[in-house]
Order: C-alpha cells, then sequence, then structure tokens
C-alpha cells in the first residue's frame, strides 16, 4: 500500500546559548505590571522546576527564521540523498515570519517557503513553495499536509520545514520569556509504494471556542513600554489544562487509528513545551489505556534547546535519529508517535513506522 | 466521479471609498528619494491609465484583516446553506496577518483562521483552522489545497478565506500605494459524488530562483522615515513582463489538462493586479490557441476596488454570481477559470464547471 515516508531529517541548532543564569539581570514584572515577590534566583529555580528548561539558543543576530529554516532543509535534503530539483512542495511551519534583530516588524514578503527555495537554488517552477500558520504543532501539520498531497497524487516528494526565532519576540519583563529559544528542523516526505515505514495514521484538531487566544501578542508587562508593540504572551495555567485534557485523547485516536497495540508504541516524540507538562500528557495518555508511562518513551531536549515552538519536533527526531541523545534510538521496524499542542489552540499527532 | 464543488461564495467590500484624486496632497517620490517630475494630477492619470484603477476600498479602523475574512466566511456559510459545525477545514490566505491601524506590527498569533473559527463559534474540534501564505494567490491555492484534502479523503467540506488590509503596509510617498485596497472573499467547498459540476484541474507554480524578491518588504521612499519600518514594494516592471512570459503558460497547462476545448471556456476570473496587465496576459493566453480574445470574457472590479490581494479573485467570483457586474453572468454548466499571480513569485489556475 502506498505509504508517505520520511527519508531524510536535518536539524538547525542556533550557536549562541542562553543560559538560566543569565537572566538573573532581568527585571521580572507580573501582568499588572507590579514586581514579583521572590529573587530572580528562586524566580529562575521554580521556572526550572516546572519546565526543565536550563538553557536554550539564540540566532545568530544575521540570521533569520527563513536562514534557520534553509539550514535545517539543506541537512534533510542531504541525509534524503534527493535532488532538491525533484521537490514538489516545500512547506514552511512558522508564527512570527522573518523578525530582524532589533526590529518588531514580521517580515512575510515573499513567504519564508519562497526564501527557502531562493536560498536552495531550485529552479523547477513546479515546485511550489508555501508557508503554513498552525501554532506550534505547524511543523507536524506540514507533514500531515505532505501526505494529503501525495495522496492526492499532487506530489511525490515534499520539504516540510519548521523554524523559529522567538528570541526576537518575547517581553523581557515577562518571566514566561525564559521558555523560548530559537531553531528550525526539516524533513523529506515521500511517496513510496512498498514497504511496511511510512504514516500510519494521524490526528488533528483545532479548539477556538474558548481557546483561541490562550497564546496571543500582547503589549509589555512593563507599563512604561510603548503598548503598540506587542509580544507572545501565554495564560500558562490555562495551556496546562487544556493540554491535559485534550492532548492524552487525540494521540490516543490516532494511535487506535493505526491499529497498532499501544505496547508496540516505542517513543513519543512530544512538542517541547514544558517538561512537568509534557511527563503530565504523556502519563494521562498511558492511562486511557492503563498502563504506566514505559521508561525511556519520550526523548527530551528542552533542558538544553528550551521551546523552539514549531522546531522542537523535527530538531529532537534527527537528534535521537543521529543518536545525539543518551538512550535514545529508532530501529527500522518501529513504532513512533509525533504530537504537538499549540497556539489556535492547536494539537496534532502522527503515528508513523520507521 | 468523485468533484470539489464550490457552494457558496461571499464577499466583504470595505465600506471607506478612497478615490484617485484624494491621492492629490501626496507627496510621491522615487525609490532613491529624489521628486517625481511630473504633478500629481499627471501622476495619477498615468496612473489610472495603465491600472485602470479609479478608487480603492479601505476598511474601517476597528476591523482588522481577520475581521473582514469573518465577515465573507459569514456570507459564503449563508450562500452554502450549511451548518458551520460541519466545516472540516478553514483555510486562511493572507500575507500580512492582522495589522491593527497605526500599528506596524503583523498580529499572527493566533492563526487567522482560529481567529474566524472563534468569531463563527465553531466548537467542532475536529473543524482544523490554518492560514497559507502564497501571495497574491493565496486564496486560489487554498481552494486547491481543499481539494486535495477532499481527495485525499481527510475533508469533505471546507471554508476558503482570501483577506487583506493593505491600506496597513502601504508607502504614502510610493506611488505604487495608489493600486492597494482592502478587502475579503470566501467561499465553501464540498465534496460531491455526482454532478459534472466542480473542479476540472488546476495549475500551481512558484518561481523563485530570481523572481522570489519581485514584491517585497521595504523601507519607505521617504529617506527622513525610520528605515526599519517596511511596506509593501514592488518592481512593476520585472513583475509585468514576469506574468506576460509564466501566467498565460500555466492557464494554458490548466486548460489542457482539463481538456475543455479553448471555446468551451467562457469566463477568467483574474487576479484584479493591473488593467493593462490583466488585458495583456488574457491576450497572450488566447494568442497560445491562436485566437482573438472573445469579448466580454474577463470581467473586471479593479476599476472601483483597486487590488486587495487574496481578496480579489473570490470577491470578483461573488459579484458575477450575484449579477452585481453589469453584462457579466455564469450559467450552469458554464467552464470558468481562476488565475493569480504574486508574491513569492507564484502563479496558479483552476478550471472550474459550473
Amino acid at each position: 500500500m502506498m505509504k508517505a515516508v520520511i527519508t531524510g531529517t536535518g536539524t538547525y541548532i542556533p550557536t549562541i546559548t542562553k543560559k538560566n543564569e543569565q537572566f538573573n539581570n532581568e527585571h521580572f514584572l507580573l501582568p499588572d505590571g507590579s514586581s514579583i515577590n521572590d529573587s530572580n534566583p528562586i524566580i529562575i529555580e521554580k521556572f526550572k522546576d516546572i519546565t526543565g528548561i536550563k538553557a536554550r539558543r539564540y540566532a545568530e543576530q544575521t540570521y533569520n527564521t527563513s536562514d534557520l529554516g534553509f539550514f535545517a532543509a539543506q541537512k534533510a535534503i542531504e541525509t534524503a540523498n534527493i535532488d532538491p530539483e525533484t521537490i514538489d512542495y516545500i512547506i514552511f511551519a512558522h508564527n512570527f515570519g522573518d523578525v530582524k534583530h532589533q526590529t518588531v516588524q514580521s517580515d512575510l514578503l515573499p513567504s519564508l517557503a519562497s526564501r527557502v527555495k531562493h536560498l536552495l537554488q531550485i529552479q523547477n517552477p513546479n515546485c511550489i513553495a508555501y508557508d503554513i500558520l498552525f501554532g506550534c504543532p505547524g511543523w507536524v501539520q506540514g507533514v500531515i499536509q505532505a501526505q494529503a498531497f501525495i495522496k492526492a497524487g499532487i506530489a511525490k516528494r515534499a520539504l516540510v520545514i519548521g523554524a523559529e526565532t522567538l528570541s526576537r519576540v518575547i517581553d523581557k519583563y515577562d518571566r514566561d520569556s525564559m521558555i523560548y529559544g530559537d531553531g528550525a528542523g526539516a524533513c523529506i516526505v515521500e511517496k513510496k509504494e512498498h514497504g511496511s515505514a511510512g504514516i500510519l495514521s494521524h490526528a488533528s484538531q483545532t479548539f477556538a471556542k474558548d481557546e483561541a487566544y490562550h497564546l496571543f501578542y500582547g503589549s509589555s508587562y512593563n507599563p512604561t513600554d510603548d503598548p503598540s508593540i506587542r509580544y507572545i504572551k501565554m495564560f500558562g495555567r490555562k495551556i496546562y489544562e487544556f493540554a491535559l485534557t485534550r492532548v492524552p485523547q487525540a494521540m490516543k485516536s490516532a494511535l487506535d487509528e493505526s491499529n497498532v497495540p499501544i505496547t508496540d508504541l516505542k517513543k513519543i516524540f512530544i512538542h517541547q513545551a514544558n517538561e512537568k507538562m509534557d511527563e503530565a500528557i504523556v502519563k494521562r495518555f498511558y492511562r486511557l489505556y492503563k498502563m504506566a508511562v514505559p521508561e525511556n518513551i519520550m526523548p527530551m531536549s528542552i533542558y538544553k534547546l528550551g521551546n523552539s515552538s514549531v522546531a522542537t519536533v523535527p530538531t529532537l527526531l534527527d537528534l535521537v535519529l543521529r543518536g545525539q541523545i543518551d538512550d535514545q534510538e529508532v530501529q527500522p521496524g518501529d513504532v513512533i508517535m509525533l504530537a504537538s499542542v499549540g497556539a489556535g489552540m492547536n494539537i496534532n499527532a502522527i503515528v508513523y513506522q520507521y
């Protein structure tokens, strides 16, 4: 049976490391502009305990989101060992466009996918380049769209990129700013007529009636800042509750559709949003099958890379495939899950056999 | 045979009319910041002769792109006479996000599709909402994606929206600013198992090797303005030559794939970019079939609505279907073409039977 197969992955991990202790001199404020009672070392320690984040990466000043995506795309093309001219679709997931260092505008003209196609110097006009905005789950959704184009008979090979420079859209007065990092991941998805490898099933949802603005663009917590300049903001508690209620069920619906028994699931690559939240989601997911969480099921990179939005899942997958995460590997035949949750609020999951 | 059928259209035409003579007091400059030798009435007259534009619409200050898209979506849902809760996908095409009046930031968080889903108060989480960035051809591409999801078996009914507030991203020192307007159009695309109506074929291309930056985000022509604030900019001559070289061929490839004889093509709904360019494209298209352009083949709205990017094609289609354009109509059984060209540089065309 025809399948959509990931034949190559690539990632770009920005070179600038920002450690937690480098936030010691920030002046964190509450949403109403008032000061936080705790000292910075205590704020940072609490932050680390909840999120698991010790450090995150920031892009060099001269690079924008599209550059990061281009670097990851180059590696995915190299790993897949394909001629870039044979790519039918370039799908670029992001949420803020190119935001140049120390500017506030999102540059979306042309699309970031067009910029990557330009940087790859692809001549073939039948390689269609577009951007998708779908919150943090955008890269996983891009893979789902690539599969749809393959099934619909309008593509055989797609490049799916997720990249973001969240360091350019954070409010430094907001302690949530410590969550975010920059990064890029990419993969090649191809149509294969034979073999067991490929996407087995997927699930995708948007909750917008009450949840649309759980993540939003808002003014700085510093009341003396220009209120027309906005930053990534979130209602963390609401997101946490939403994710725990909704994500395990979406993961289950994808797994059940695949007909793979839960005991055969080897790895879960989950959006690196917050370590405690990710652990709680996976615990609830297994509870739906009346099981304890198997050891080592969930590779993590958040402790050193932070939350780089659309980039976390493809980056984590690439790191594990290349043996870059201790005690984590994927073998041929292994069934894995990719899962994400984020702005929209959107949720998705893919069950994939290697 | 299964088809993707447009079962409803809707448009929102903003209420503020800006006529050409209202630009008489602007101070237009050349790209290098120098003055233009002609007087404003002459600049405006030349502009009108080339583009055909006499007026354009601007959104009211309190509305953003997502609001315009919501208004158009409501009408499309009403025309299609469907329950919004049965929509599987909301696809929102735009290129700048929500840019609030007198601000410079693009607000993309959450996606505009999520905002519309929120405004429509759709509860169903399986209605998946995402944005596509694909230049001016974004709405046509959204329809192509909806068809792919239908063919792939992951959707039966999609809402495809194109909306833009270009009045918020124009450089008033640039005479090209007179081209742009605001607007929104939408349609419902549905899977139908029987009947001859529906999408017959499509073509889609991205030219990014030499053409990626024909349309771009650039600084004001006024050298005293903050150069970090950017606006929609274009190399008009390059775009004109590109469009004349590439668009007729893409239109032909879509028509040939449909197996509909050129003589059966009843209407061409082309992106309202520039009247002279549109006429030249259609002339070259017919020349590929060694034919003269049939009378009345190309409905136009640019003279009164300007170029509203992704919104022009769905708006024009809706106006003609509702008998709002003199001497233009579409009858059941008629084969029409939707065609667009814009930033990316992207081109697409759909052959559709009513």
